[in-house]
Order: C-alpha cells, then sequence, then structure tokens
C-alpha cells in the first residue's frame, strides 16, 4: 500500500526540462565546490505543516485531502501518519526532518499521558529513521498552541507555564537524544506580549534567560550534545516577540550569557516580517559566528503576516546560498522547507509540486552562487573597493596605531579625502543577472 | 530689534484656553511628583530643522520664510542665526538644545577652516548660553550630508572617510566640552549598506566599534564627562543602518565592549520605522539600564520615511512618560524635539505653534502619567498578574532552586497549570482613557 | 436563569468615573447637535466576533469561555445562543445587531437543511427583537468559510460556487427581509485571487457584477427596500480582494452601472492596511454620497493583518464622528462593532468591557467633534483657506468662465500667484487637542 | 568632442556574456511575436533623473559628476546638456525619451520669461529629434517642485496656483505637440493633502476634474492627438495624492467623465507603495482598456518611499511584458526608465550600466513571456480552470439566463457543488522558474 501511488522516486531530469514534477537542477550527487549538493543543503521537510497543515485560515477551516489521515487524535492515526510521512521523504529524497512533539502525538488528558503518547510515535519514528537512514534535523516542543501558553511560557505571568513548559521541553529533549537529533530549537511564539501596559518585560526577560539555561543544563545532564538554536520572528502571534530578529536575539543571548550555547535558526518570511532581508539576517549572523539553520520559506512582501510559501525566487536561494558559502556552509544545520501549500493546493500531490520547486530553486541558488565565487568578479570588486583597509593608513588604523589626535593631524596636513569610488550598485545588479 | 515680533514669552493659560500659542499644560514650575515640569522634561530644541530646514523634500525646493537669514554660507550669518536661535528658545522657554557642528557652523574649503568656523560661531553660543542660561543638552558632528561620506564614515571602505569623520568628531568633541553639553551623540546615518553584494558587513562594524572605542578613549583624555548616546535608525539614508533599532545597538555595544560607555538616544519615528513602538523601545532600553534621552517627534504611521512630525498624540506622550518615570527619569538627557514644521507651514510662527504644541502634549503626558501611578490601578492589576512569581513555586524558580526535572516532577503530579487569568486588555484600553 | 450574572444594565456615571464598567461619556437619551446619542451613533454588535469568536489564532485553538454555549452545532444551541445574545444586548444597550447567516444557525448537510436551520433560529431573532425592540442593523451571508468557496464565490473559476453563493444570498436576503433589517452587505472575502497567474480577473470581475445585479434584482422582486452595502478590504484572506478600497469599490460600482444601488460600509483595520486612514476613506465615501455604515474597530499599525482591536482611540472616534456629521449622520448605517476581544481576555466579562470602551470611545468623539464644529474656528481656518474660490477669479474658474487661453493671459499678466498661506497644520493639531 | 568617450555605441553580445556593458537579450531588430523587440519594448530614457539629477537625498546634497554640466542654470547649459543627452540616447540606443518643463529649461523669473525658455531648449530638442531620429514618447509640467504649489496646482486652495498651472500645462502641450510627443502625462505629485482638517477633498477634486476637461479641450483645440495619461501615485510628496492607485484613478476618470480621455502611465515603485503588485495594476488597467504606458522601474520592498531604482528582477519584466502581451502590446506607450541611479553610483559610466542592466532584464523578460505564450501551458492551466464556464450552467450564466430564484432551485436540487480544483499555486511558480 502506499499514500503517494502517483508518485515514485522524483527523477532527476537536467535543466531543460519544464517537468515540474522533476528536478532540474537538484542532483543529490551531484558535485559542488567539492561537496555533493545533499551534503550542500540537507533539505529538511516540517512535519507541521506537510503532515499536519490542513489548510486552514482565520476565515475558513481546513481543506486539505489527506487519504491517509483519519482525521482523529488516536496515536494509531499519528504512528500510521509518521510511516506515510517516511514514505514522502523516501520519494522526495530530503536526507532530513524536523518536528514539535504536539505535531507527531497527540497531546494527551496529562502530562503523563503526553508524554506517553510521545513515546509510542517515536518508537515508530525511529524505526522509519532506521530504515531509511532519513535524519532528525532537529527537533523542538510547542508551547504556543495549547491555551495554558496563552500569555507565554517561559514568560508567562503565571509560574505554572513556565513549570510545565519546562516538564515538555525536557521531554521533548529526551525524545530528540533518542531519535539522535542533530539539533533542538527554541522558537518563542508566544515568548512577548499584546500589551505593554500589562506586562513587565524585564522580568518576563529574566524568565525566559533562566528556562534556557536550565535546557542547556539538562542537555548536559543528559548528554544530548546537538546543536541548540533560537529562531527569530518579530510578530505573530504576539504582538511583539522577545526574540524579533537576529540581533534581539544575540543581544538577549549576550546579555545572559547564553551565545555559547546558541545558534539562529534563520527563517526568511521572519526576516522580512522584521524588516530585514534573509540575506542581512544571515550575514549578520555568520559575521557574529551565529548562523546555524535556515528555515527557507518566503513571504508575500505585500502582506503583513507569516505566509509561509515555498521558496522559488531564485535570486533569493542565490543570496541564502552565498551568503551560506561565505560562511563556510552548514555544519549541523539545514535548509528546513518551513513552508506550507496554500490552501487551494489541497491535494496530496501539491505537496510534491511544492517541495520538488523549493528544492530545485535552492539547487538552482546554490550552482549560481558557486559560479559568481567560481568567476571571481564580484569578490574582486569587493577587494577592490576595501582596497585602502589593507595597506597604508587604513591597515594602520586596523592595527590600532591610531587615535583620534594622529587622525586629525593626517587629515589637517591632507585637507581632504582620497576620491570615493563609485558604488557601483546597477552595474553588480546586472552582473548577478549574468549568472543566472 | 528682534526676530520674533509678534510673539512675547509664550504664556501660560491652564486647561480651559483653546488658544494653540500658549501653554495649556506645561507651567515649567509645577510640581510633578516633586520635581518640576520643567526638571522631568527637560525640553530641548534642535538647531538642524527649527534653525537650518528650508522645507525642502524630495520633490520640491524650501519654502520657508526665515526673515533673519540672508541665506549665505557665511560665519556672520551663522553667528546671527545663532543669536535668533537663542532669542526663539527665550521666548518659547526650553532649558536646553541641541546641534550638529555642520549645523552652527559653516563647512570650509578645508578641514582647518572648517574647524575655525566652528570656534567662531561656539563663541556667541557661548555667550548666548551664559547671557540666557539655556544649556546644550548634547552636540554631535554631521558624518552623513558631505559626498565625502557617501559609503559611510567609520564604516566607509575608504580609510580616509574614517580618520575625517575621527577628526570631525575630535573637534565636535572639544566644542562640546567648550560648551558644557551634557552629552554627545552618534547617528550613523550613512553607517549601513545599499546593497549587501559589495559590502563586507563584518568588516565594518569592526571599524564602527574601533571609532567609538576612539571617541571613549579621547573623552577621558580631555575630560569631557557628559554621557554618550547612540540613535538608533533603522532605513534611511541607506538601505540599512547597523544601529537600526535598540536591539541592534545593545547587541553592538555588548559585542565591543562598548556597553558600559553609551545610552541610547530614542527616536519615536525611528523606533516605528522598525517595527517597534517607541513604548517598547524605551522599555527594553530601560530594563537593560540603557534609556538615555529621547528624540521627541512622530512618523505618519501609513508612510514608510522619517516624516518627524512634531509630536502631539496624548496617548505616545503618555506612554513616553509613563515609562521614563518607571525608569526614574532623565538623568542626562532631555525631551528633544527633532521635529520638524511641514513644509507647507513656511512661517516663522509655525516653529512657535509645533513647538507648543509638541510641549504641551509632553507636558499633558506626564500629568496623565504621573496620575495613572498616584491612582494605582494600574499597577494594582500588574502585580497582581505576576503574583504566583512572588511566592510558591515561582518565588523558588527565581530564586534558582528548580531544574527541568523538579519541574517536571511538580506537573507530573499536578498534571495541569493553574488556571490563567483574563489579561484584560480591552478594560485596561478603557483605563487608560479614563486618565485622558 | 442568566447569562451574565454578573451585570445588570450599564450604568451611566459621567465624566469623572474610573470604572471601566460603566459609561462616561455614552448617555443614549443626551442630545448632541439636537438628536440623542443613541440616533447618532446607531450602535451595533456583531454575531460573529462577539458570539462566534473563540479566540483561536494560526498559532492556537480557542480559549473563550462562554458558558451559556455547550459547543456543539445544534440547531437548539443556536437558538438559546440567540437568546443570550439578546441578552447581552440588552444589557449593553446597544439599538442594533447584524450577523452572517453562518453565524446564527448550523450548516447542514444540504442546502435545504441550512435554509431549515436558518428558518428555526431566526424565529428566535424575530420573538428576541420584538421582546426587546433592538433592531437588525444589515444582515449577510457567509461565501468564504465553507471549502466550497475557496477560490470564491461570485469570481469562482467554478461556476457551481456562483450557482451556490446565489441561493444561499437568495435566502439571507429573505431572512434579512423577515427580520426588517435595515440593510444588506456584501464582502468578498474570497472575491478575489491568489495568484494573478493562474487567474482571469476581467472575467471575475464581471462575473461579481453579474451577481449583485441579480442581488439588486431580487431585493426588488421580494419588496427588499434595505440599503444594499459594499465592503472594501485590501488584503486577507487573499492575496488581493477586488473590493480592496472605497475607491476600488466605488470604480467597479460605476463600472458595472450599481453605483446606483449600494452604499459603503467601511472599516478602520481595513482602510489602514490599504494604505489609508478610516477619515480618508469616510471622505471619499461622503464626497462621491456613498457613505453608508461603519464597521468600527482598529488595526495595530504595526501588524499587517486585520486584528479587530476594539476601537479606544480618540482622535480616531473624533476623526470618524466629524466626517460623519459633516455628510449628514448615519440614515441607515450605524456604528457597528466588528471587533473581537483578544485571545487572552477570555471571559464574559471581558466582552463589556470591550464594548463598553468602544461605545464611550464613540461618544466621547462625538461629543468632541460637535465642540469642534460649534466652536467654529477649523471650519473658519477652513473657509478662510479656500477663500480665493468663492469670489474673483476661483469663482469664475468654477462657474466654467476660462479655460486654458483666459487662464494663461491672466497669468502672463499677473507674472506670479498670489501669496500662498501656512497650512498650519502644527497649529491645527494642537487646536484639536484643546478640544481632548 | 564627445561627453561619453569611454562609450561608442553599446555592442550586442549574446547571452554568453558576462559584460556588463553590453546587452546580452536586447537586441533591436530581433523578433518576438511577429515584430522587432524595438517596436515591443519603446525604450524611453527621463530627462529628470538621468540629465537632471544630482544624487541628493534628505540627508545630503548631490554626489553626481557630469563634466558636460556647468551646474548653471543659463539657457545655454541646458541647451548644451540636450545635446549630450542625445549623444546619450545614441550611444544607449533608446528610440524614446521623455521630460518635464522644467528639466530642459530653467524657469525664468516671470511665466513669459520661462516659456521663452522653454522654447529655446526646444529648438535644441527638436533639431536633435531630426538629426537621430529619436522620438519624444510623451511630455509633461512640472506643477510639483516650484513654492507656488506647495498646497498643490490644480487642487489648491489658492485659485491663483490652479490658473499658473494652467498656463504652464498650455505651454507644454503647446511643446509637446512641436516635438511632435506621443503624449502627455499628468502626475499629480501635489495634488492630495498633507492633512484632511484643513481640507476640502469634494472641491479639489471638483478643480482638478475641471482642470483636466480643459486641457481635453486644448488639446482638441490645438489638434494634439496624442494620448493623454495619468499617473497614479499613493503616497509622497503629500500625504496622500487624489490618485493612488489605478483604481483610484479610474474612480476619478469615470466620475468626471474624463475615461475617454485618459490612459494609465503605471509605475512599479507606485504600485508597490500602494499594496499591489505591477502585475495588478497592469492587469486591471488592461482589463478596463486603460493601460497606456509603464514607468519602468523598481522600489525596494522593504523601504517605505519611491527609490526609483533601475529594474533588474526577470521575475518583475516577465510579468510586465507577459500582461502586456496579454492586452496586446503598447501602442502610444513604452517602457519609460524612471529611475535614477544611487547616489554612491555618481559617475556618467554608471548611467549606461544602469539603463542596460534595465533594458536587457526587460528584453529578457520579454523573451520568457513569449516562451511561456508559445509554449502554451499556463495558458491551457487557465483555459482548464475556468472551464466551467464556457459551457453548461457557466455559459447560461454568462449569457444572462439565470437569476436568483433559478440558481436556488438548481442548487437545491444537487445539494453541493461539483468538486473544486487545486489552485497549483506551488505547481505554476516552478513551471515558471523553468522558462527563465
Amino acid at each position: 500500500m502506499t499514500a503517494f501511488p502517483e508518485i515514485e522516486r522524483i527523477p532527476f531530469e537536467g535543466p531543460q526540462s519544464k517537468n515540474p514534477l522533476a528536478f532540474r537542477y537538484y542532483d543529490a550527487d551531484e558535485k559542488v565546490e567539492g561537496k555533493t549538493m545533499r551534503d550542500h543543503l540537507r533539505f529538511s521537510v516540517v512535519y507541521w505543516h506537510t503532515f499536519r497543515g490542513q489548510g486552514s485560515d482565520p476565515f475558513g477551516p481546513g481543506t486539505a485531502v489527506r487519504p491517509w489521515d483519519d482525521g482523529s487524535e488516536s496515536v494509531e492515526n499519528a504512528q500510521n501518519r509518521a510511516r506515510v510521512a517516511f514514505e514522502f521523504f523516501e520519494k522526495l529524497g530530503n536526507p532530513f526532518y524536523a518536528f514539535h512533539d504536539r505535531d507527531v502525538a497527540p497531546e494527551g488528558a496529562s502530562l503523563a499521558e503526553s508524554n506517553k503518547n510521545l513515546d509510542a510515535v517515536a518508537k515508530v519514528l525511529k524505526e522509519e529513521q532506521q530504515r531509511t537512514g532519513i535524519q532528525l534535523l532537529w527537533g523542538t516542543a510547542n508551547l504556543f498552541s495549547n491555551p495554558r501558553y496563552m500569555h507565554g511560557a517561559a514568560t508567562s505571568p503565571n509560574s505554572d507555564a513556565f513549570a510545565y513548559a519546562a516538564a515538555q521541553v525536557k521531554k521533548a529533549l529526551e525524545v530528540t537524544l533518542e531519535l539522535a537529533g542533530g539539533g533542538y530549537t527554541f522558537w518563542g511564539g508566544r515568548e512577548g506580549y499584546q500589551n505593554l501596559w500589562n506586562t513587565n518585560m524585564g522580568r518576563e526577560l529574566d524568565h525566559l534567560a533562566q528556562f534556557l539555561h536550565m535546557a542547556v543544563d539538562y542537555a548536559k545532564e543528559i548528554g544530548f550534545t546537538g546543536q541548540f538554536y533560537i529562531e527569530p520572528k518579530p510578530k505573530e502571534p504576539t504582538k511583539h516577540q522577545y526574540d524579533s530578529d537576529t540581533s534581539a536575539c544575540l543581544n538577549f543571548l549576550r546579555q545572559y550569557d547564553l551565545i555559547d550555547h546558541l545558534k539562529l535558526n534563520l527563517e526568511t518570511n521572519h526576516a522580512t516580517l522584521a524588516g530585514h532581508t534573509m540575506q542581512h539576517e544571515m550575514d549578520l549572523a555568520g559575521a557574529s559566528g551565529a548562523l546555524g539553520s535556515i528555515d527557507a520559506n518566503t513571504g508575500d512582501m505585500l502582506l503583513g503576516w507569516d505566509t509561509d510559501q515555498f521558496p522559488t525566487d531564485i535570486y533569493l536561494t542565490t543570496q541564502c546560498m552565498h551568503t551560506l558559502l561565505k560562511y563556510g556552509g552548514f555544519t549541523t544545520g539545514g535548509v528546513n522547507f518551513d513552508a506550507k501549500v496554500r490552501r487551494e493546493s489541497f491535494e496530496p500531490i501539491d505537496l510534491f509540486y511544492a517541495h520538488i520547486g523549493g528544492m530545485d530553486a535552492f539547487a538552482r541558488g546554490l550552482k549560481i552562487a558557486a559560479a559568481i565565487r567560481s568567476d571571481g568578479r564580484l569578490e574582486g570588486l569587493l577587494k577592490e573597493r576595501y582596497a585602502s583597509w589593507d595597506t597604508g593608513l587604513g591597515a594602520e588604523i586596523e592595527a590600532g596605531k591610531h587615535n583620534f589626535a594622529s587622525l586629525e593631524k593626517i587629515m589637517l596636513d591632507k585637507g581632504e579625502i582620497s576620491a570615493n569610488r563609485s558604488g557601483r550598485q546597477e552595474m553588480i545588479e546586472n552582473l548577478i543577472n549574468t549568472y543566472l
């Protein structure tokens, strides 16, 4: 029996093909800069959107047709769904996946029962991982859906919510360890506020830091050595989350002495909602040694919420892969498709169309980025642009040999600066187009 | 001779008045929470908009009628303008003002001449300060207008621009010290990028940090003990400034070990362009001990650039003053009107209308904030909201007595959390309205 | 038995009160400009948010505690809910309410059954209307939630969806007539597109116009003389609705010869999502004789979706009421609270806090607007501003006595225009504050 | 003597080239869908940005190096600049250009002198047009820069401003006719408001309509048969222009009986500032028979003002050209580069880089759009999607054979609609990528 009878393994067809159900650029074994595309891209499928999303929106219920799912909250249905998920992964060819605790297993009537349910499904996940070789990119706990977390989890004014969240993350870490997950992600959906008038921001931030320290301690205790990630997002579901962008996360991590323990899991749609490009967020994180993993999707720049669309813009994927290569590529992270099919794309085959489109766009972006680097012209322009810092006065300044007085003296003598050069933005934009 | 014949000192008239050329709420000597309004609000007028702004915009040249200004770039005109400025300050009653080096004195043909021009005008400023008792809130250098800074000053790819900026800030610090300025502000208008493809962000950030360390060192050398400020702004004139919001500034200051040397100068219009309320930025800075001063203005929430309008929304001024009082009020900073009259408000008297409206709105916000605090109901709601953290489990967690395992045990026993309370947002919004 | 034991009828306490569970400004019988506040404001409560909203959001299920609701989709539960709604209306004191067909009665297994269910509940609504004197402001049909409308209703590429929607609106019109509703509203939630590549916009617009003409014809046929409204909204749930703002609606109505049959139902949050102030949308509609009714709420200007918050900003309510008075006030429409309590405000009493806050803010806005009009200073400024059009050249132009040649002659002679006057924006903003 | 010694005519090199100073896709004589690229694209260079833009922004003066310009406002300099402009056009190969009256000739001390100056330069323009065969795409008058227009031109509260603007447009029409311009564009930069409190919107709209009718009448009088265009823009320089987007323009034109006289000149950056894609604006205008010409540029989707960047995104250019081909291509209009080089791209050669990048991106977009159309798969999907409207019930409805009662009867019988099909958005996005 198969859940996806119409699809066998997705073929690689090559660039001339116009078949949207085949890869044109992604060939897992092809090498780029000496490494396979599989290892560069480390594609991951998310359980929440792809196996739990129903296509509901604030104006209507779900539309998705998922014949394998009986719609119940039983453990059996959850286990069966897990097997279907792995069938999907196999056919698609993604080496990784990611989940929240409550995605894979139903919440029970008590914490104990929820834990038991999670174990029951984790058993199937482990079997499927072993059967297929597909790995868990990272695990996480859903600390935002249940009404108990309406005011936050670690930052709730209700200390019980903190305690419950602690118990939930403890279990999620154990399951992630059991499944040999490569990381664990914190996304603080409700860690923020709706209204500052009723909020004690400083105290809530202290609690959040305390919570993360407990997680770090517990990971050490149980021997979980995966990478911790924190995921920035500016708004939704609260008016303002505390981890709103890369800078907010890094500032928080530095302030509370957590900077050595967490890296960033960056998402395109979150970046743009925060007013930044994904390229900016990745570059800033990279420059701080904190670029961990990416949630690959895209928003609609004219809509103000997290549309989580599949990424197909090759400018975007080129920027992502160019920045990633610049900082050495992924170690623990991957290209994780935190993206969902549109409500109107309700058939199972749309899940394939969507992932193939995204994977191919990233593979193409990788090849373009590698071509840019190999060609060397862009890097040459950059080298030339900063040349004044490599010798003479610039080099002396970088070496710490100057202060305001010495620089004033030089400029009083010189009178005016050496001529600036054109920034050549239009030329560079045209140049980038030549690699597409 | 007077530049403003139509205005004598602005009268205080009290709340029943409908005269927009008189104060209805701002009475400098009236005490609020045991301190005069003068000392709470520390109003400051900015030289750049009020005495150099001409009302130009990207679609048309200036419109402003300024009879005292001969339009020339002569030192004499600059000195005369300075005297007119002080006449304006006296009539308005602001105890502080602020300027950039190039606002008050014309740039000369060489750095040496520019410095000489600045000294010549600073002499007049000093005389006027002594004559009137009006003080310099903070000084700063314009490192963004001159084409030499087109690619940045401290972050320019041209190391000469760094050196020239160093010389310029050195001089501006000396003049600020000479005028007994209470602080010095860094706003990095061009310290950012237009395009990441031609930018080395990490190297530029290193240079910016080095520049600020030089400033700190030089202040120490010359005995300048005023407060250094950094002013966040997200976009304009570059696509992205490095100091884009409070978090970005704090992260940068922590990363480069500058956190003890600079506080934040926060501006409403910059906050909203970055996607935050001013209340958020002030609260976040306050919670980090970095709330220094505020640039009081407002943007148009439906326009995407820095309109720098005068603040007249009493919800906004109430939020500002309530947050400020919560963190103990200003020490070195003030309410600095970084705001400009509209291009169509081109008469000198519009400068009075504008400042009076803004000052009165802030005075009213101060009185409302004090009433909220004195009444105690809002604070009571907040106290009650976080009560679970003051005793029992919450208090134990804050005291560091728990970890994931102990909390899991408690929650496995308890099964579910104690009931959450309503956040009461609508009630609070209505309550705030009762103080207006 | 009572659903709201803690609340009797909401008292009027007057402006000194700080009780958020009492009116301070809204006294239904008080006269303003010769008419009672009840008749000016015509407050209406919406069934969908207040009696069907559960507080779910895209990141979590509902939180609302509604003890009277058994959670089932039975007709009995729906009838009971209707009685509770009227108890709420009575205690609150709103003279009107509004609903969608599927809010009040459950959708059945077939269209016939859905119609039967609607009749069964409409019977109770009619009884309650007669018992209380509370009236239906307008009715409408939900043509956006059911998956059958995923691609639109009147604009669906599936003609069956058009037909089904026609049947549904037919029934909704009949029920609205039976309940003596004062109007009927079209809001085209899914009448738009997600993606232009798969959309035939021109053909869809033709269908939409045809649908509205059918509605107009059917109303005539059954003797429904209530006002038809169309409600602009720019985005959500589709990427782009066709009726995105006032201009888009008016253009469509003019293009398809519907302009005499529909007025606008304007919503604040929709206005701002479209990039306009509510004041703009109301003024534009008013100037076209198309200002019908308003959906009173507010958005969060820093969030990009329809938050539908209760309106408490008295600048907003002043602008709304001032514009409304300018165009003669409501005839058929009203102040309809298309607003929902926050997910964290989950108790029944929060529904009272929310509506009282909104009603009081509008009552206050009405009184301020009336004060501005009575005082006459603002109108005086406006009169003076346009004075050049009331006599001389301006009057001649308006009278059609000039053309380009005659005007060129005048200006060649005159050389330059008579001096402009200051726009006095800052003065006016300060002046408005004096009425608050 | 040549102003651009470094550039001879720009070579066509073809798709393998990585030279940003050559065309890779734009070959004027190459035929696409049976017409040359020259005739499809009708490229036009704008005088204002390319020959008058200096690179100033609100935070700094100009940076541009333009060796041929002596910086004076003399007629001689203006005439010389015109000759340089034509040298640029010749080397670049654009068949059209566009200008405002005040771009090409300096404003004089009186209207008469301004007219004389304009004639003197128009003489040179005419000579150059005849020498080179380059044509005027459209002319226009600058009714927004001079302070006389601070409150608007046709919509000014000062009737003299209306009269002066009338005189100015009269002359601009005469010059456009003299230069055989193919059209005339109205862009109402200051036809809007900063503040609704001091604005009579209805009266101002009446004046604007009257003004346009005078223009239509005068064109008829002098025999100007070029196309009139109106150009939507939502904000900047006023808070809100009246012609804010396609819908606002069409509504206005219909309301005032101008719809047969003007088409739209659509600009990408204006579209996105108004919350629409350019594809939307073009499709909507096209569906109304009002698609006239396009101002080709792009904004930065994360910045909120008119950055007027050169368009290089091939998704954008593909959408533009696909929509244009769908509506039959240009008749009078063209691809007019209303775009400016960045302030940091200050050298003359940057003007070439910028235009070549934009032209090549549009040529590429044209070829991709033609490939999509030729391949037929996308059109096939669309045909299939709306198939239910081509026969049976859908065809009957379109033919006017149904009403609410007949449709209800059908649906009561049928019970539920025929199944919807997936919208296939992800598949289509991937499909589009296969043509790139």
